[in-house]
């Protein structure tokens, strides 16, 4: 145990550690069901900025935001580039979205009507010149395609159109940006999905070239699958562009990070220190749509949950840990592991706050701050953030 | 095989068969993404009931509705009740709802406030004024009450005031009137749901008394749960008291009833038959909610699918099966019963149809019928029922 | 949080917690792959609570050991209880077993043969015999009984046969003695598993009467079942007789307890402190397999993290709990129950293994013992122990 | 629907379908609770193509016989090949086996010592040998590699050493010889599979060359995993080498082929008919390793459950189907597709075997045989063959 790492290595690496929050994330969400709208929640895209401030201000890593667009659409994206910047921000991930419109029952870049197929190439592509505009390097594409019924289309015919978009639009791609492509395993179709694996992210990628990259959403596997071996094999392969976080008891749930387990999300970030991901340009995003808790303070807490998890995998033995492992003895060496997991590290966190100047305790500043008070009283009228605006 | 059924039996069994289409599924649905507006969709109770009387024309085993409260909440339910009988059909049983007012973000009848609680018991118990007025025997409550994150609420406690409301309505009913209780294994609840399984529906409706019932969403539980054995057991225990009948392959997709699996629907429907609950007073319903096909002809697929499920059921050669069973040849009873389930039955269902004077092919029949167009063209203007509304 | 338990009232709950080993988990233990014998696995049921001693020894929270009949069946049972008396033990629940005999291929109690029933039946009520030369006070029944194919068997009728042979077992329990039903969702059966969930054991155990409870294997549920709600209703229903604890990522694993999901094991925990069953009757026992790791250690790891699990439990702060909870504060209630799951309690639990006189690293304190080569050594010859023998 | 195939045509392709039976389902399996044997079960390799040999005979279309090694290692396998031809058989792919020595405990090709790698290696290159003296053309590869804990071995390390075997073994592969390699979700490893699924199958045999498949058995997934789309898109990429066939309902279960999802099975022959793959060089083989009922008439209700799903996947309107899928017409598509489902071919495939000259009833062919009591008469003494020999 003598070669556990030294603290002061830990917090200068997790000094480095950048999560970016997503733009949706602060407005309101919900399910089918409903949705519960909050008091306060933004209601434009300067709005949204100026709550992930808030999360950056608190918590000192969280330093980019992630764009939905045409959620997040304005007329001149410099402005808003500059907004942030004001904020101590800046401007993140390009989140295209074709799924929102009435043409899109069937697919997008799916679907069977090659005008329909157009439309939403010519979405991602103006994603593209929104990245040029704001500087962003990344454009990430979910696509929501797939069908409901078996016989409903051919499933090979979509991966053919599916490839012949992702091409185009890799084409477009600048020298200095990145195409992020998102798996998940059903929903909102219900019986296949055009990409519902990492396998299938991972065949488009690879054809596409460098710039093509997987980002591994947690919330959007089968029942069972194990995660960090996805992230241990998509590292190995230099094929990890980044994370989409969120938790989930069943199936893309949208909890905050950490939520539900813990213990996966450490071990996912154990492959990732281990793989070489903390240091290389795997982006850390969050996407989560917690619907019933207060927006602000439930991301600073799933930025607090990625810490703490990257502050114990990052204290893991790593020489003691190879050594169990060359020797077989499988009990030391899950006891390596375990040892890191069960350390409490919120002293140390409260420490690197301080270092950085900021409170040892997110959430209670944020609640001290009164911003929840004044976004409540100030933003009245207009329409408010959510998914369908 | 000497003792397969007879197909004059099997026939007369399908003609008392009654299957309940519910009024929203006539209307707009869709997912947390988008809902898809469909043109033609009936903007009022009364034009859902014009919609399912199409449904029973052509199937002819349709011939009741439930009612959603207050998505069909009317000023006058004689008058709904007549509108239905004119039209051939009734009113069935009446769904509550508590779950789209912003008090129920954290439940309804187990939310901590007992403010909530008592609100959504007086619409509980609104519900059964209702079934006086429209003469419906069947109560079903679904409740969406749950918690999204541990320690959220206390479960036990919840399962307490759970309890408090379903005895005060089960106070309420009348001789001839039933409660009946239906378990959702999760959605929109992500951590805990309140009445999560078939288990805890059986213990409350236990404790109430006779007029308690359990009733089986199809859609509603986890990964490889056996619905069938289920099924067997409630019936059993005589506290089946009917079924939410759609299908998924996921989790509550909503599909059409026998979409994703007609062989597990075809296992429930022996286990019905063999139980003795098709002669009995369990209530047969389709709830799915589909969102990207057309409503009407997509409700007559799923009745008719039920049909040909319980004919396959029906068809079954049971002596030969017991036979089977008792001497422990395990190929050869299943043999028995993939024997009646790899029949074809639609021409003994045409036949059935053409028995009662309709058409044998319901689907073509109402594509030739022009309905499609004539609500495309007169339901113009006006708010179109949905989930919402 | 100046609410928080008192430390010393944590530790006074922890030195009464007695948590029990199961004797097979000391023999060797495989897959259907393949068995990997070990080197000084015991041979006899004495040798078994040799083991079973030093898992005392080292952690003293195991007095007590569960015997399996026939593998742990001697001529003499007094004698076998004095063997452990000798060694600072009791003997513990006593576990039928009706799986293993050819007769039993298509079932135990519920085989279509009334003969392989009648076998059966003497056979548990032999275990009943064994109790009482024991003094155990637990039976604890697990049927492997099952169906692999639909319509290989009658669901119902099983269940009536079952219902018939728990009654027998029933009425010949002493005054002081319990009937413990455990629920399996699959496994070895294939499709139909006889008592699949807690809702068929329960139904059962409510008929039987009070001796009748159910037991929770935490490795015996379908994909995402909450199973700390499963104990929070059994709780408060008084049929929770107890748990048999192991892990599992993907089906019945079986590996060491909180090995795949720490938050899982607190989670479940703290139902049972806040359900009162941690100073009631319900029994805390391990159940697991673990097949590639050395044996001793292996359940001493177990037990460890048993204790670790509950010293989180007793640590959460109820009445800042209860006062979130009652607030509707989602977040706080939630931070509640985190700030106690994130605490280091190897600290706390080393004091209390000080106090009680050994040594604050069972682990390392075994290894030290030398108890590993001795048995290697020694046990030379005969037939080491396993689920065959 | 004028262009629904022709059924002269379909026959015309049936007969050309082969489907190999692996010679392990010929012996005795089991679950780690219990192997029950059955009485006639073959003692040798000899005595399984024997029995082989009877399915053939019975249904036309099972001319080939998966061989394992060293279950079915001889001394002169011309003498095995020769054995097989005078029956009218031939040996098909060779199976490997690195699982059941000691030494594979932690693994084999992944295993952290060299030694046991580079024995494991040794094995696989002698099944290449075996190959060249059996005149097979595959290889399948199954590695049980994995681990049961968190830290217990370096994920990335191991993919590492998998490789490596890998590239050994395929440069050893002869012109005309492939490497099918399978994926498998979980068991018997517990934590980490090294091989969990088909993207991880793929990258192996991308990397490797053409001569590299992946091999899909329809045991190993995720829950609600959806197979025919794997199908689809490795036929896509000319990567499906072939089919392990069995059913299951829960994990592994290795049940009769068809007999927990016989929809699922047929929309997998269709994505093979629609893709190429029934035409191609995909094998399709049996797996399954059914405990309880008897050996030779379940395989041949295997292959005849497989013949029965292409029948009806051949029997697919395509041409109508196509229509309605380029018009977006969700329900006409899917009714396409359900009225193949939907078809009893039984009559069309007993006109099949009437064309070859057997029996149109295989079941029943085989019980007048005799040849199930001949087998229990004669093969007294010696060891039956099973997992384990």
């Amino acid at each position: 145990m003598t070669s556990r790492p030294d603290v002061s290595a830990v917090k200068a690496a997790l000094r480095t550690q950048a999560i970016e929050t997503p733009s949706w994330a602060y407005g309101n969400s919900g399910t089918r069901f409903k949705v519960f709208a909050q008091p306060g929640v933004p209601r434009t895209p300067q709005e949204k900025l100026d709550d992930a401030a808030r999360v950056h201000e608190h918590t000192g890593v969280a330093p980019t935001v992630a764009l939905h667009i045409p959620w997040d659409r304005v007329e001149d994206y410099p402005a808003l580039a500059q907004h942030a910047k004001e904020r101590g921000l800046r401007l993140g991930a390009i989140n295209s979205n074709v799924f929102q419109d009435d043409d899109y029952k069937l697919g997008s870049v799916c679907h069977p009507d090659a005008g329909v197929r157009r439309k939403a190439l010519r979405h991602l592509l103006e994603c593209v010149d929104i990245m040029d505009a704001t500087g962003s390097r990344d454009l990430k594409l979910w696509f929501s395609d797939g069908t409901n019924y078996p016989g409903q289309d051919d499933i090979r015919a979509r991966q053919g159109r599916l490839a012949e978009a992702l091409a185009a639009v890799y084409e477009r791609l600048g020298d200095d940006q990145r195409m992020l492509l998102e798996y998940k395993f059903f929903e909102p179709a219900f019986y296949t999905t055009d990409v519902p694996d990492w396998g299938t992210a991972y065949a488009h990628c690879l054809r596409l070239g460098e710039k093509a990259r997987v980002v591994v959403d947690t919330g959007h596997h089968a029942p069972g699958t194990n995660i960090e071996f996805i992230v241990a094999l998509l590292l190995r392969e230099e094929k990890l562009g980044g994370f989409d976080f969120n938790s989930r008891f069943y199936a893309d749930d949208d909890l905050m990070v950490g939520a539900a387990d813990p213990f996966q999300l450490f071990r996912i970030m154990y492959e990732v220190v281990r793989g070489g991901g903390f240091t290389s340009d795997v982006a850390f995003m969050l996407d989560q749509c917690h619907n019933i808790e207060a927006k602000i303070p439930a991301i600073i807490r799933s930025v607090m949950n990625v810490q703490e998890a990257t502050a114990k995998a990052l204290l893991v033995d790593r020489e003691a840990l190879s050594a169990a492992q060359a020797s077989g003895d499988v009990l030391a060496a899950n006891a390596v592991l375990m040892d890191a997991y069960n350390t409490d590290v919120r002293p140390l966190l409260a420490e690197l706050r301080e270092d950085l100047g900021i409170d040892p305790d997110p959430v209670a500043a944020y609640h001290r701050s009164g911003w929840a008070q004044k976004i409540t009283d100030e933003r009245v009228g207009g329409t408010q953030a959510g998914w369908g605006a």
